[in-house]
């Protein structure tokens, strides 16, 4: 096999960088060594401001909006400015909340920064999912309880539930599923998954806020987290955890 | 909903530390401070051992011999460690690849732990998968094509496919699917996954070696890594990614 030797941030780049759940202390030292070489940085508002301190004083800053619940309309957008930065030779990080590869649209970046001919690495972040897991103090797999881990996200482009979700795969108690900006749609949510069987009384729980000083816990069962969201919506952002990996941990 | 306080670590304390997918630079912050305080590391082959420049002079290191493709036999032993340093009044660490809460069986040392009365903090890390992600270049999820990301094990307790898999989960294009240790039971996984309908030329990715200056990193389809595995099975810890967001990234 060839190897795959690390890419450099070169002038005229690009690198989308994970911020990880929002602590400062949480970034990875390479998304620190990116952010201090950077020319611009391009980010949302979820990734938080903390990361500002590594920057060089000239470095730029573009805040491109996105916030939880929010529908992004400026994709194209984006992906038109990070290609506008990396050809007037400037090293561009597109810095994102969590990880770059789940639920980021890293994919449209990829694919304008590619054929536009301009370089583009990804440096990998912790994801929200693993960091929620961390704040209950839950693993998110358990042998012979829990095998798999699934992360979706809990809204369509309209910010409604998605309308192809693979319910059966929803509803395995056997799964942890971790759902990505849910708190609106995670009632509609829960009541297919009784549909289908998925017994009421599935441990879950509910972070809100992660990586801020207001970070919240609740636990309970998917139907109390579901009444919850619908008589008390937080307003922060949040993940939801549920499945058998949560009992009694 | 109440504040989760970031638990301190005080002697006689365990700390779960996500180290990463092996590069040192992929550490997070919070991991290095961790390890910078501790009095003991319990560690695994896996996660490499460029964290040793971070220690204390004074800190004991303890090899648990967690070896890719290997059962992990002591378990308890592991537990019981990690309780017995703690209640000497040690800052223990225990240092796992990626992140404690994915397939690291954190359950059973978060169970010890509290067991014995034990305060244990989890330290989250970048997973094996949005790792290996970013090693490939592709996002795992992709609008309208992959909304769902699966992280599931290739082996079980005596390291043959699990038997209680969920293969319609499995052989859904639409999810991407990271498989942990899955060097040995891919090609049987694959045969399930076909005869339960899904296409052989199903896009997927293996990763070798993620993490060290030996990464290599091999795509092709479904059927083809299967062969690969069949006849030239890699020696380096893997991690095969596969789904429709594969294609064409």
């Amino acid at each position: 096999m060839p190897n795959a030797s690390p890419p450099s941030f070169a002038p005229g780049s690009v690198a989308l960088v994970g911020a990880g759940p929002g602590d400062a202390d949480l970034l990875t030292l390479r998304a620190i060594k990116r952010l201090q070489e950077a020319d611009v940085v391009l980010y949302d508002d979820l990734a938080g401001e903390d990361f500002m301190s590594f920057l060089k004083p000239e470095a730029e800053l573009v805040a491109v909006g996105k916030r939880a619940g929010h529908p992004s309309p400026r994709q194209d957008e984006v992906s038109r400015l990070l290609v506008a930065y990396a050809r007037r030779g400037k090293r561009v990080v597109r810095l994102k909340a969590g990880d770059p590869t789940v639920f980021a649209r890293s994919d449209e970046e990829l694919r304008a920064a590619r054929g536009a001919g301009i370089a583009i690495e990804i440096v990998p972040g912790v994801t929200t999912a693993t960091a929620a897991a961390a704040a209950i103090g839950a693993s998110l797999t358990k042998r012979g309880v829990a095998r798999r881990v699934q992360l979706v996200t809990g809204h369509d482009v309209d910010g409604r539930l998605p309308g192809d979700l693979d319910i059966a795969a929803l509803a395995d108690p056997a799964a942890t599923t971790c759902v990505y900006m849910g708190k609106a749609t995670f009632p509609a949510l829960v009541e297919r998954l009784i549909a289908h069987g998925m017994s009421p009384a599935t441990p879950a729980a509910i972070v809100e806020s992660l990586g801020s000083p207001e970070t919240a816990i609740r636990r309970g069962t998917i139907a109390e987290i579901a009444a919850v969201l619908t008589t008390d919506r937080p307003h922060g952002a949040c993940m939801i955890v549920y499945g058998l990996a949560l009992a009694g941990s």
